[in-house]
């Protein structure tokens, strides 16, 4: 009985070769073999991350917002069937109406969805009828692929891209689902025995400063892969601001911690405070203090001591604010962070295929630009989620992908240690709620010029 | 793909041999070979439960009053390793101190516990861990029964057939847990295949008497097994009565529904008129209504049209109690059903054993007896749960086991299709709370004389 | 501005005379004077309690189970106008429909109820014009006593005696729910200005023997005044047993507080360490604790220290049962109670009329009797509210008056401090919920003979 | 007793001058003279509000997000205090401290608050006290003003014209909260007699075009009363963009009713929807509709039919945003809305002194401006409350006034028929939660050009 602690040991995660899902193309430059490998190589990563896991392990949902990694598995393929093998392959026929009920995660357009917080109890299909789910619909994808009329292709290459970089999305959400569920257990289950990455100092933290622009924001329209909250590009005036050189480490975190950040009411947002107070939340989401009052943070390699130069992850746009009031700084806004990217040229990554799916400490970049600003955390910036001037979603269900999702939630860019590489770029925008936390989610400054 | 209903036909919930698990003997007339045989003929019962089921069905949650099968499993066993190894067996060493963490049910003597709701985000240790804990266990125990030392012998008796009777009380949760479980996946899963049970007709209704009397109620303390809260044996004035020769029928609560039962507040308790309220119950649970006004229920083997001869189950206090003053009738007192058992000869059952975990129609009994009374449905009494005169409850963690629930829940009585044959008797209190409907609990009316 | 605090310093609560509101008198004994004396005193006493409220005072409602004062003054007006003048005066015409429905508690039998939580969102009518409703329906009722036909008479003043029992027990409530609103307040109101009873030395804790029995438990139904849930009067087996000669006083709990008993799982219910765990409460009702670590309580005559002597008020039912198992004793059913209140001679009191509103401590019974069973604090019973075999309740509205509450809740016997002289007795039946504090409900032990 | 019905028709509401709060002028040519004068006129109007109502009225908090009159009307006044008279009057000595943790609303700065949701609780002080409370403020801020050092008068005046512009905010809240309290009471309590507007006819909804530029949004730092939200002052490209003439009306809205516009899950924020699901909304808050399926609306003038012509209120912004999806419009961003305030010319009002607290029908405005943009109904906005570029919240408690609230809340423009005149003007942001309705809230429509 005493393997049951080794059985815990998890073998490593398998790190996925970098997929460029076709997002580098335009849409009419997508050949059907290069299609059909990135078709390939985006569903064979999902079933890569969860080639370790137990049948439990997938089925957990610890939250009403996050979802087992059995579900993600099986939405994706729904996707795929619904938005691409039902409207353009003549002889699918679906496998079970109830399953498109289950498996739908939130579009009206194509029917009523089985309820969010209960995806955890669906133990039929299991592991193994998910899987031959997944298969049935690649193959029928790939002839689909491969057969298309070619007065089609392009709406199909579109729609296929579309369904590459929504289940990039969902990879994402593997880890992150997962991580939250795992740290539930106190057996700190460990998914990925990759040793952490080696230790490294983070830089100094230096200004940068911009001047001030009338910026052009967003993406252009020219075929490349772009998510539709992206467009229309547009103009906005940004005025000149100073934005920090990394994001904010763990050490710097904890200066803010033992100075009582977490007690003084006046760095907090009205309804940070009132979070607080509900939540009782005094530490980054997933650390724990031992006896000896030293800092331990649970990480998808298990439990392991807070390391003050890694960049901080795990904190809710309220502690962000927070923090910020704390070094007399702010947030950046999203324009502004869009134009240093465009900037940043060294220091990106982690990304997903790392393998350690955890943040690392960054180092300063060579040419003085922004370092960090893709992969390893996303940054929480001062934006609220909200359309681009001129923004139209698309019809249909698909419209429903971005566009309703506008209210309540904060944007972040950049990636993370979880993001596949090649997913994210310098106009994509990320988004959740204020509070939430078990995103690879953390700090950059910035401030008035 | 088509498959794929097909793999949610169940293989056949094996029926276990009735196990008396030593119920009848007195404790110092047990001996090693039938302890010996009982214990792996209960634990054996367990494992057949789980036996056809897939690892993500042995791990949902359904609600926090609800455990996943996996749970139920090591939850036993830790009972077994908790009370019986590490106090007697002096090799024994514990596999890991979390386990017990997250095994406890509810014991605070013996420790902190994993909090209840939680059960099912448990995914490590997995299935497999879990039936290795069990052999470990189920070994060690019964090296232990062979090697016990005589003068500590009755004392590891009564502990062992105490876990043994504590195992047969979680294969009724095993089944109850898991239909509601089962019942929330839109696919109404079957777990067993067995046919139902012959269509047969219920008898009709009869009203038998019983004289008033000082009544003997409890159980004998004579050795024989029985669990705390049944002594001590005690006198009770019981006034004339009459009891229903059967339980409520399905056809006859359909009357009480038709009849806007539901919906006349002068038939309910108060808490119970507001739980409907709040709830918007309108029929029992698992029933459901179709376009047609047909009325089905989901049972373990599927979904299956109510059929109005069988038993009604699944109905809280609060329905009971509502169901009872329609009928111009009430519901009897734990020490009058208690008496009725008595004269209890036939007609009982159905018990787990017989595989297919559903109640059937009750039939006339050829004694004339009350019939049914044990098996089929448990029976709701108006007896709230509380100490008899004179209870004590045993020292240390194991005196945890009932005493401490006595507020707030009612008695019920019988058994039901998912008891373990063997497991019930008349002096057999079982409680949950007024409104509680997962369990197979039922209706028989009485009244005054 | 400073005498704004003084402001705060009330007038005195009135002292009402006793007021037997008939209760000793056979039904068909009842004069017409009698009863209108009877009727006028204890309307008067109702509002002379009003009195020295402002507007506000009577408004506010502190939790869902909580009413405010002006609505207790206009339900106990609409019981009159609802169970006597609507049936027995033909010249009553009904002052405005939706007052019924806003003063309607809980009869289902006449009409909808006005949401019970908000209770205190009634602004309109204001205090003057539930004084012009009071006086008018006064009037009328005075007239119809004076004026009903002969063959009307005794139904008549059955269902007056009947709303002056219920007024009375408004009448406790208007004093319990404003306790808890005005604890609200951190400008601690006095509503009384009486002093604090004399300081007195509680007398030393005896036990007090009872013989085994079968006995005659519940009220003759001879037509005097009792409630139909004290009813019928039947036998029940009681083993012998010990009772305390007096309750619990503060200085005996602050024992067990200073004990730990708040933090020991084993002494406690598993639905009150629940509770416990839920609420974080460690200390009764209405007690804080200055930085000095001294005890006070908040009054009904402002924020008084905490007296090691006083009677123990304003516990649950809950931590009754822990402090018992604590002291290795026990509650008393409420058969015992009812054996031991039969033997009661002496140190009853105080009861509302005394005009502080405030337990005392209580001295040895001069026979040696059980002293203060009658008035000072509620005292908690072991028996949950059941109906009395062969209970009946009353066809009609008034029927739902008792028996709709007899489930989940707990018997408490004896009255209070807030209860009016004559309105209790020996068989009477208190009811509520095992969590309510608010009430005047203390601890008396028993414990096997 | 049927004067009682006559009780509810309430005295007019009295309507006060508008009055200017020292708005127009530069804080250093603010008078003494004229500090005093519209000091006075503000602090009148507050209590001209109060004037009709009860003690009762005054008391009520129907949620947890409004608060009851006396409470608005203690509140302004401990403004005073704490801002004005405890730092710049020597002599002043606090009433009770106790008055200032119950009136201090959320400005952590300067000490604890009594908890929001229970501030229907306190009786005490009662509203003579609170009367008192403000005579004794306004006549030591009187003196004040007459009296202060010319070197500090600048600083003097500016916290006073603050602390005026605050309680005007609460003159807003009195009528809302207060209507949402008395909406709550079936007897529908009228406040104003005033008869409601004269009917007349909304003009034909037309749209404005509004060329794209580079707009200066916020207010000038020139010395005239703002908020410090409405700065700084700065540039915004705005694409050109069409806004509707007027805003909408009752009948359009019920027009979307009509068309199902609550069931289409494709008009909604995910947000909204859930929202709808969750409180199952159909239709603005205070609209009923009666048996014969017309619809009414609660008024602070009582029950009245719902006019077509008149202008909608009471919507969310989940309501506004579906409305504007399902007419093929949007919302205005706030500057938009701005720039075409500026070219506002008439149409504007009611406002809150006409007395009717409704909005009216909007008529065409003679140049062919948007008419309608001041007064009758808040407009919400598609921008989130954010700061602007550079914002910088006030140093010390006062800083606390907005800037701690600009998270997840959207911006309305414009002011309503609650609104003091003189109080708003094109750079005015507004900010509630987007699910918040009990304010006079309404749609503008918002398209491309």
């Amino acid at each position: 009985m005493t393997e049951a602690g080794a059985q815990l040991r998890a073998a490593p995660a398998p790190r996925a070769e970098p997929v460029p899902a076709c997002n580098d193309l335009a849409v009419d430059a997508i050949s059907r073999e290069r299609l059909t490998r990135d078709f390939l190589a985006v569903r064979a990563a999902t079933e890569n991350l969860a080639a370790t896991l137990t049948a439990e392990d997938q089925n957990i949902q610890s939250m009403p917002g996050a979802s087992p990694v059995k579900w993600h598995r099986a939405h994706t393929t729904w996707f795929f069937e619904t938005f691409v093998l039902k409207p353009h392959h003549a002889d699918w026929r679906e496998i079970d109406p109830a399953w498109a009920y289950l498996f739908n995660s939130y579009y009206n357009g194509v029917g009523e969805q089985y309820p969010r917080p209960q995806r955890g109890l669906i133990s039929r299909p299991d592991v193994g009828e998910v899987g031959r789910y997944r298969s049935a619909v690649d193959q029928a994808v790939v002839e689909l692929i491969e057969s298309a009329p070619i007065e089609r292709w392009q709406e199909l290459a579109a729609i296929v891209r579309l369904g590459l970089n929504h289940e990039q999305q969902h990879q994402e959400l593997i880890a992150t689902d997962l991580k939250h569920g795992f740290s539930q257990n106190p057996l700190h289950p460990a998914w990925t025995d990759r040793p952490a990455a080696a230790e490294r100092e983070a830089a100094e933290l230096r200004w940068i400063g911009f001047e001030e622009r009338i910026a052009q924001i967003g993406a252009f329209d020219d075929g490349r892969f772009c998510f539709d909250n992206e467009m229309p590009r547009h103009r906005e005036v940004v005025e000149s601001f100073q934005l920090a050189s990394r994001p904010v480490t763990c050490g710097e975190y904890l200066a803010f911690m033992e100075d009582g950040g977490y007690g003084k009411a006046d760095l907090w947002l009205s309804d940070g405070w009132a979070w607080l107070q509900e939540t009782r939340i005094d530490a980054p989401l997933y650390w724990q203090r031992d006896d000896d009052g030293r800092w331990w943070q649970y990480t998808l390699g298990g439990l392991r001591p807070v390391d003050e130069d890694e960049t901080l992850a795990h904190v809710s746009f309220y502690e962000a604010f927070a923090y910020a009031q704390w070094a007399g700084a702010r947030l950046p806004t999203e324009a502004e962070w869009e134009i240093a990217a465009g900037s940043a040229t060294d220091g990106n990554g982690p990304f997903a295929d790392d393998g350690r799916l955890h943040p690392t400490a960054v180092t300063e970049d060579r040419n003085g630009s922004p370092a960090g600003m893709f992969g390893n955390v996303w940054e929480w910036t001062a934006s609220s989620y909200a359309p681009y001037p001129g923004f139209q979603a698309p019809r249909g269900a698909v419209g429903e992908y971005n566009g309703k999702f506008m209210a309540n939630q904060m944007v972040l860019r950049g990636g993370s240690c979880a993001t596949p590489k090649g997913h994210v770029r310098a106009t994509y925008r990320n988004f959740f709620y204020p509070p939430d936390r078990w995103q690879f989610s953390g700090i950059r400054l910035a401030r008035r010029a």
